[in-house]
């Protein structure tokens, strides 16, 4: 089986894409995602130009990668500067990674127009840059930034910097389009006059292909790259990116491993491939969209009746891949005898000896459509989903009963008085208790005076915090009257899970996820319940 | 001028997308708008499968197409009855179009194992049909379906099942890729085969290209069928369709014209068709993705500062295609990444005679920066920026000022009052005015009340509105205590702009993103300014 190198660069140029802006912590939390995955390599930053981006590359180092190798993304020195004396490179090195990602320009276009440079003096930026990487202990790769419009405009000079680079001791060559304006022909034709060229040279080293969506012809590039000789593919795992996006990672990588036999990711990933790339969509907290090859919800969905009863027949009559290849699942047969199995399986886990014909499944069935027609979503808070069972199966016991509240956020703030303010009154085991908060927000300062109220009843619940606060508007074209839900996700410092709140007042969803959060916490801390997950 | 004619299939098979649902109205509408733009054919329905239709095609009658034909769409006869007796067919005829498409099987295992029909019926079954339909006066045109798996499968029958079609008189072939996994190269040798074959016959009817997107691959295996001779391109408009959807023709047809010199549209359309494709997204209440090739809203959006610099020195640097060539715009984001360049340019649109030296460049560019650090966006808040660019200038005047807000969420609700609400104390020409609302949320409560307080001051308040709402977590890891972006989108029934708010409470922020919301639309519709925005 021959092997594709994945090279994923949501942190850097995914990072360009409109609307998308990510915290440390989320490039934290993505890089994680991303290694779990197995991609090769993670194009992190641009520290360089981002100065947030220096704070990620040294908190980074904490995190031990099982699978994927960090890169750090800068340009070529600038004109008439040492590559010694160059800051934009200073501040790559200082990312302190292995592997450096280096771009120059291979247009006489930009060298002329663009850079204001000669020719030659592109070149020698070129080799400097790479040489300077080299001795400094890096191993680098060099980004040919407009290769194949570069190519069309001056074949000679295009290819004269990808060997400049290869010369001076670059460990890929990675063929870059740009503008996103090529064909695929247009890709097959450059990466073998890239591969003959370079092929003249000893240390020839491997193309990569980096191809941007703006003729909606990514995918179709980076294939016919591979097929012309490239071993790494670069892109971003949703396809964000600057303008029409990047590659889609997970669009591309099915069918290069289960189509053309390309090793991609380590063996046993692929089937994690869904649930990883809709972690990271929560994560930068953006819509997937449903249509999205292999990994949408809609991807192996099937409206004509036809084509469901087909499949009922053959599997492949309308399918192009077993979807659970890829971990994700085929529709229509989740809503019908599909749903009710995958329901037992979870209900079992929770409470033995309930079988996919109990009661209770239909009845949980029918609960979780209606709910999930109001806008909840229990994908990502399996708390919650834990509580709806144990209610519907008559196993639920409340720890407490939230009898009244009233939050409020004022401005100016008075005197005495911060901005938000929160007062909660609790029924526990016959007693009432009240109990009030400032807070940040107002539901920092409900969360301040639930817990309050409860800590006399519940010391235990000093352990317990609070994480991860998500917000989601369910149908944004109602303006602020839509609904929206609120995903909670709360740590005891061993271990954390998630709950979900839906309603049409912010407040009060985040009510029902921090009633739901405390309700799943107290029986374990309390040891009434033998943790399943745990 | 080599020509390529545009089979729009919207109406039909987009239908078919999860989600999508068009009243006879938006059917009506659709074909209205997709007739102006100048495709050759609408596939319009399946008046055997969908009693709507029925009515739509009666209907239609009534509008005069200036460009576009309409076909009705169903299948070959059912399996041993005859043409004649057919209900299916009946429907078919019922539409009373001049165009008729019908699929037939093109592989033998759809054949053997969906249909359970012999070889030889299934092909009794293409023959049939399309002389019975060519006897009611009817042109057809055939859909191969499956027709590249079928040939994978069994490569004779696949041929035999096309040339029955043809030699019965069909007057287009369409090769489909019906579960859309096929490869451009697929694509690129059955579409030589099946030229190949029908070569053979002497009324060897033209050959179209249905495919879909499950790999991502529709647009280039489009492209690949014309370029191994497919004269007709089938597609939705916007890529809606069953699972992955199908082709999306507003991301093919300027790849054909602009790239390809192949003639789709009459003369001056293609500059229509970004807001004719915006135009039909509305009608479905379907949101267009933003990075949608060639139409999207980020399409031409330049966000890293190289790059926004580079456009300003040579337009192609970083365009692979004039965006007004569609109907598009270019657009640089502000963003830390964003250079002075870009910052200048935008300025210099709002207020003449600010260049990349002015101070207030500088000045700007250092409070975006800062902004930015505190977690603002200004990428997709146009509005908000500009009333910051005001601001920086000394040029802004603010419409009134809100002195005091106090917003309530409380539950249970009260007997006399719902459970959110609030109070607004605005500052307006010398005058207080105090208002109050209630709400579903207490964002929509804010919202009431801050517009109440201020109606009796711009009575024009009345005409806009809020079109969306969006929540982000900046930092989710400090739980409830994070701060929230809000972006607002506001519409007065013409024109829409976003605005944007950050803070720690979230109803601050929304706020903030409301009171610019509301200073951007005043001088407008006090006409104060010129809109430079068109």
């Amino acid at each position: 089986m021959g092997q594709v190198e994945i090279f994923d660069t949501t942190l850097r140029d995914g990072a360009q894409g409109e609307g998308i802006s990510f915290s440390v912590q989320d490039k934290l939390a993505i890089t994680e995602a991303l290694d779990e995955l197995g991609v090769a390599w993670i194009e992190a930053g641009n520290p360089g130009s981002n100065p947030k981006d220096v704070d990620f590359f040294r908190l980074v180092k904490k995190t031990r990668l099982a699978n994927a190798r960090l890169c750090a993304f800068g340009s070529t020195r600038k004109k008439g500067v040492r590559a010694e004396d160059d800051e934009q490179l200073a501040s790559l090195l200082s990312a302190d990674t292995e592997f450096v990602v280096v771009f120059g320009k291979a247009s006489t276009l930009h060298v002329r127009e663009v850079l204001k440079a000669s020719l030659d003096e592109n070149l020698a930026m070129i080799a400097e840059t790479v040489q300077f990487l080299r001795r400094e202990g890096r191993t680098v790769f060099f980004d040919a930034e407009h290769f194949f419009d570069g190519l069309a405009r001056n074949r000679d000079y295009a290819l004269k910097s990808i060997m400049t680079a290869a010369e001076a001791g670059a460990a890929r060559i990675i063929l870059c389009d740009t503008n996103g304006g090529s064909f695929p022909g247009t890709v097959t034709e450059g990466t073998r006059a890239a591969a003959q060229c370079l092929a003249e040279h000893p240390a020839a080293p491997p193309l990569g292909i980096h191809a941007h969506n703006d003729s909606g012809l990514a995918i179709a590039c980076s294939i016919a790259a591979v097929e012309a000789g490239c071993v790494q593919v670069q892109g971003t795992l949703l396809g964000f990116g600057e303008r029409c996006g990047n590659t889609c990672l997970a669009a591309l990588i099915p069918s290069l491993q289960c189509k053309m036999g390309l090793r991609c990711l380590p063996d046993g990933k692929l089937s994690h491939l869904t649930e990883i790339s809709r972690r990271v969509a929560e994560i930068v907290n953006c819509t997937l969209s449903d249509d999205t090859p292999y990994i949408g919800t809609h991807a192996f969905s099937h409206k004509a009746g036809m084509h469901a009863d087909a499949i009922l027949k053959v599997r492949s009559s309308f399918e192009h891949l077993d979807p659970a290849l890829v971990g994700n699942g085929r529709h229509f047969l989740m809503s019908e005898q599909g749903g009710r199995a995958a329901i037992a399986e979870r209900v079992g886990k929770l409470a033995g000896g309930v079988s996919k014909s109990h009661p209770a499944i239909g009845a949980l069935s029918r609960r979780l459509k209606a709910l999930e027609a109001e806008g909840w979503a229990f994908d990502g808070a399996d708390a919650s989903f834990e509580i709806l069972v144990y209610k519907e199966l008559g196993l639920y016991r409340n720890f407490f009963e939230i009898i009244a509240y009233r939050v409020q956020s004022e401005h100016p703030a008075g005197k005495l008085m911060e901005c938000c303010h929160a007062w909660v009154k609790v029924f526990v085991n016959g007693q009432y208790e009240i109990a009030a908060a400032e807070g940040d927000g107002p539901v920092n300062a409900l969360d301040g005076a639930l817990r309050r109220s409860l800590l006399r009843f519940y010391p235990e619940l000093v352990k317990m915090r609070l994480s991860d606060y998500k917000v989601r508007v369910i149908d944004g074209k109602q303006a602020t009257a839509a609904k929206v839900r609120v995903l909670i996700e709360s740590t005891d410092g061993i271990s954390a899970w998630t709950t979900v709140g839906v309603s049409a007042d912010i407040i009060d969803a985040s009510r029902l996820a921090l009633v739901d959060s405390i309700e799943h916490y107290l029986p374990r801390a309390k040891q009434l319940v033998v943790d399943k997950e745990g």
